[in-house]
């Protein structure tokens, strides 16, 4: 038996995008086509936009929100804008263009409320039943990971921010 | 502060290799070049193996051991064949070229006793400062956990095989 799972990675350790960027390119390397959304990095500078250039075609990356962080002043439209987001996440997964589709840093829109849950959960489990969906993020909430086939919680068993060290180009970034 | 980091992605959970090959390109879309040293996983099929041949003379990988596992048995052959392993590693650690060298599945060697931890980590900790080396593997040893810089455990919260579904080409190789 094979089905499209639904996979989270989870948890304050490092790791999660980039399993999650490591999953889009072997995908990618099987030739199938990957659609990756970041809801939160807003950078244009993060080697992962160099990284899946390389497979043109393949590997559809979209930067939704607005920069590091969700929280602004105005809860109102940050509310907005993640319904907005989630509503081009639920058109990607419903073109049917791809086997895998990434929501990266997800788990914060549902974490803080922006997005309700059961609705959410039951757009992902109407998917087509051939599609995979990873979605990362720190406090994925107890209903996703019910709902999930595939859970991985990363944790920190040590940082090197704690040693002084900062995070660096091609490492971290 | 800047340095080369000893990042170790270890744990009974899925997502280290995929951590590490999502590590690889994510460098690799900086422009630094990458060794990728496969100690297990022998089969020619992975998806990653052709996911990185996109990177052309950015991302090298090399496919060390004889397949699924080291263990036979001869353990006196096992044995031989990972220190041959481990010195290829540490001529391609010692060769300059690489700022990041990423050693996947490596700590079964050192979980198993194929290799001595303590001349292994001198190696480590006498490499270029400003060069990053990946250790993937589940049992990573204390010593190692205790020279690493940066140190995930992947914890397997829910895993699919257990509901009977099997690993899908593209996802999970």
């Amino acid at each position: 038996m094979t089905k499209g799972l639904l996979i989270v990675y989870t948890g304050n350790g490092k790791g999660k995008t980039t399993a999650a960027l490591g999953m889009a390119v072997r995908a990618a390397g099987h030739g199938l086509r990957v659609c990756f959304i970041q809801f939160i990095k807003g950078s244009r500078h993060y080697g992962e936009l160099d990284a899946v250039k390389r497979f043109d075609g393949l590997i559809d990356l979209h930067v939704m929100g607005k920069g590091f962080t969700w929280k602004s002043e105005n809860l109102e439209e940050d509310t907005r804008m993640a319904r907005r987001a989630w509503d081009f996440a639920c058109e990607t997964i419903a073109s049917g263009k791809y086997p895998l589709v990434v929501l990266d840093e997800f788990t914060y829109l549902l974490h803080y409320r922006m997005l309700e849950i059961a609705p959410c959960l039951e757009r992902l489990n109407n998917r087509n039943p051939d599609q995979h969906v990873v979605i990362t993020g720190r406090h994925a909430p107890m209903e996703l990971i019910e709902a999930a086939d595939l859970v991985t919680e990363m944790q920190a068993v040590k940082h090197p921010y704690t040693s002084g060290i900062k995070a660096q180009r091609g490492i971290e970034f």
